[in-house]
């Protein structure tokens, strides 16, 4: 069954200033054609960094940011694009600086997700950040962000926060608590 | 922080069989003014589920499904969109009978996630399914899919399994875990 299908034709469909629709039609193994719908990246896009930035063991900061999809202000991990010139690490202490107005000296790579790999082909990168220094940098952001502190030890009832629904940060807390806890 | 953004306008400006590209005019609560982009789901969509069938209280199955976004099979958890005239209970029951081969006569709803929030409007609901028969019904599927069985007590290696990227997916089994081993 994990013989790919065959990429017969990739052609773009639409594409706007932040979007790239693409429809791809492909021949499956056993013969069967489809076509899919995608999103690309607009250009060479290195991904996106998500970052877990704790100030102890067990305290992450997280921010609140209005988010556009869902008309609401989002309890989240700290995240944004690579820049072209940036690898993620310098990524991730930068989005850190601008985010929540910290720097890390320790940034450990947890793992490479996807969102919807289905119909996406973005990837984002999970990063860990410790032994924090307090350094802020200018972001992009049209207006501060609120930053706030939880508790690893309480992620079995923040999980469960309204709040709390971007996926790839609910994942990066689980994987940061067990990394934690193990050491 | 929290005053949410005025909304000035939206408008749809590329529009594909499955994705609608809007533009969103924004005034934030400081004066600053903005204009994002966002993806609606085409129709009036009730989101989709992800499902976590559980044959026993560590066996987990999990689906390998050709992604038009990786171009790659990924592993993940069965998952599909919720059908106009379904509940969200129903759409999980499909999903595992076409995907899976199983029907649950236990369906828990866990929590409501998004992907990006930022720019995505849609959500998935993520549901336990327990108490498994054999019951399979024909999807819409180019393939069969490849189903695999993974434990629980094994998350902390499966999660640095390269073939498993989705975030849905990791912070479902997360979930999983915790919920099972409390009982």
């Amino acid at each position: 069954m994990r013989k790919k299908p065959t990429i017969l034709k990739i052609e773009t469909i639409a594409s706007t200033r932040l979007f790239n629709i693409q429809s791809m039609d492909l021949q499956f193994s056993n013969g069967v054609k489809r076509q899919y719908e995608r999103l690309k990246p607009p250009n060479a896009s290195k991904g996106a960094v998500l970052v877990i930035p704790m100030l102890d063991n067990d305290t992450v900061l997280m921010i609140y940011e209005y988010s556009g999809g869902t008309e609401r202000y989002e309890l989240a991990l700290p995240k944004g694009k690579i820049d072209n010139n940036e690898t993620y690490i310098e990524a991730a202490n930068r989005e850190l600086m601008e985010e929540v107005g910290y720097g890390a000296n320790k940034i450990t790579f947890l793992k490479t997700m996807t969102l919807a790999p289905g119909y996406q082909s973005s990837t984002t990168h999970i990063l860990l950040a410790e032994d924090l220094y307090v350094a802020s940098s200018e972001g992009d952001e049209p207006e501060p962000l609120e930053v706030v502190e939880h508790k690893l030890s309480n992620l079995d009832s923040l999980v469960y926060n309204d709040d709390l629904t971007e996926s790839r940060s609910i994942a990066a807390l689980y994987m940061a608590k067990e990394i934690l806890n193990n050491r």
